[in-house]
């Protein structure tokens, strides 16, 4: 699918996920023309960047880009580091998958995406309500982060800024389960699974499974994730 | 050379030129254990890493790490897109070497690697005097970056911050040589040049070029750049 002229562009950041598969159904619904970023920063779960790729094509990307970013040497994180694990049980505060700085680096590269395509909406998935203590998944973060970024780039400086929409963020799972559903995503192409095979198949304990799950659950109907034996 | 118990850590983003080998010796002589960052963004310039190499062993970080972010795919920028050239003479505004969104990308990619050290400090030689115009090295947005990642850290919500330091940002070429003079900077083994050949010589005609030649000459004292033929 191509962008007709005059058409407004939107870069969404597409990890995969529920969530980031909702927020691209919905930037296509408000009528933009969605570029897709994935970030390869070297996370366990490669799957996820499949599942990527499977939904930009379902949802009508207009382009799908993968920018590949190494974390691994910096670590800190059970996505990035094998030798933290993945925890299998509710924990208190911020868990080890938290990986530092992550949405700050996303939303950078989506930064400049942005600036280079003449883009000015930038589409995220994050979620303050469901989430699992991140704290650059809040309103406050996104809204520091979007003054710096209308003060850093030359369309901020020239008058005509940058808006980090974020349509998710207050909701809870089964709403943004419903709301997608309403726009036609299907969620069998998605995978949250922190620790999902290669084949995709979810392992059903992680922290992101288990939120999958009980938004499934309370949404009603079927859910479409697999498992792994 | 290695981090005494107790010493302060700081993370110094490091290009290889001029004013981020200054900065790294400023933050050594503050007294930090400096671990240098350096980003290969896909850049022209390769010359600038091999720099950075020479100027972090030569300056005693405790570390050097380059992390690679292939930037070539997102384009829009001379350094970045073979198919812009490097301006060879004096323009009007933002030149064509912007990089969308570079320092919010190396600032948050060096804020990752802070969290994961402990380090509170992040060093970046940013200069809005002699600068060519960039937004992103202006104290406002440092500003900003500096409120988003506060916002969006673990280190920031449980109260024990980081500082984003700038100690060029208002200093003009020749002070900021003399600065380093007096630091020990072997100035020799930088490179500023955004189109240096693989020998890290200089091309003499691009804006970093000219600005680098004009501060030698306001300093006073020998201009160690090595040129082209």
């Amino acid at each position: 699918m191509t962008a007709a002229a005059g058409t407004r562009r939107a870069v969404v950041l597409l990890s995969g996920g529920l969530d980031s598969a909702t927020c691209l159904a919905l930037a296509r619904d408000a009528g933009f023309a969605c570029h897709a970023l994935s970030v390869d920063y070297g996370q366990r779960h490669d799957a996820e960047l499949a599942a990527a790729r499977r939904v930009a094509t379902a949802l009508g990307a207009v382009r799908h880009l993968v920018v590949d970013v190494d974390l691994r040497p910096v670590g800190g994180s059970a996505l990035t580091d094998p030798a933290v694990a993945v925890p299998e049980t509710p924990g208190e505060g911020i868990p080890p998958t938290y990986v530092p700085a992550r949405n700050t680096l996303l939303l950078s590269l989506a930064l400049g995406w942005a600036e280079v395509l003449g883009a000015r909406h930038i589409y995220t998935g994050v979620n303050a309500v469901d989430y699992s203590g991140y704290p650059d998944c809040r309103p406050e973060f996104i809204q520091a982060f979007e003054a710096a970024a209308n003060l850093g780039t030359r369309a901020g400086v020239e008058g005509d800024g940058f808006t980090i929409a974020t349509p998710l963020i207050h909701l809870p799972k089964h709403e943004i389960i419903r709301l997608g559903r309403g726009l036609g995503v299907d969620y069998g192409l998605t995978v949250s699974c922190y620790q999902a095979d290669d084949a995709g198949r979810a392992c059903g304990r992680c922290d992101a499974c288990r939120l999958r799950a009980a938004g499934f659950s309370r949404a009603g109907g079927p859910d479409p994730t697999r498992y792994q034996a």
